[in-house]
């Protein structure tokens, strides 16, 4: 794993954390992003070389809103940058994590994407990401 | 804010938590160290340029131990690399975030730190973090 690629913050008004996280950074985010096959608009803020994630639930039953009727606001889960995720899901899986999806699926920000589950990871939503080649 | 320093993770057990990231990582934690004043043990991984802190309480009327007494393991807080504490304080204090150390405090791995409250961070704990001067 190469470094932290981003943070993803569950927020209940994009527009509103937009504007308290670009008081934070001293910056505004750089892009907003519609997932539809996961129910979200996320926004991204550049920190250094690290990247947070702000994610609206834009579906109900989608995982962000579920999330914050659940726990509130707040961190929703951290992603680490790979080079290759399909070798990274095989051998975390001989480890003992349990992968959500074990084939990539296609996320925000040009990424692809599979996430372990907090049961197996400390109570902690990992994302593995790698750059999708265009 | 130069990037994120590390992530925090409120964990029951160092000894298998640290396993448990050592498979995740593919590499063991660097040191470990306890921060008598805030009654955890902790231990740091790299991952790149950033790093991981596992907590564990040793005193279980500390902010570990409570934490996770009501939300079970996972995230604790974010920490960002500041090149000067202070005047990010004011600077956030004049933004309307609520900063809990007006006067930074040493915290693990040679930092001075200070927190901004979660109630005015989007549900997030945030911590601020500048290396110490030797």
């Amino acid at each position: 794993m190469n470094k932290i690629e981003h943070i993803g913050i569950a927020v209940k008004s994009l527009e509103s954390s937009n504007e308290l996280f670009s008081k934070l950074f001293g910056q505004p985010h750089y892009k907003v992003e519609t997932v539809e096959s996961e129910g979200v608009k996320t926004s991204f803020f550049n920190v250094g070389t690290n990247k947070i994630e702000l994610l609206e639930a834009t579906n109900e039953d989608g995982p962000i809103a579920k999330f914050i009727k659940k726990k509130g606001e707040g961190i929703h889960h951290i992603a680490f940058d790979v080079d290759d995720i399909e070798s990274e899901i095989i051998r975390l899986k001989k480890e003992g994590f349990v992968v959500l999806n074990e084939t990539p699926k296609k996320g925000a920000d040009n990424k692809l994407v599979a996430f372990l589950h907090p049961k197996s990871a400390n109570g902690v939503l990992i994302e593995l990401c790698q750059e999708r080649k265009l």
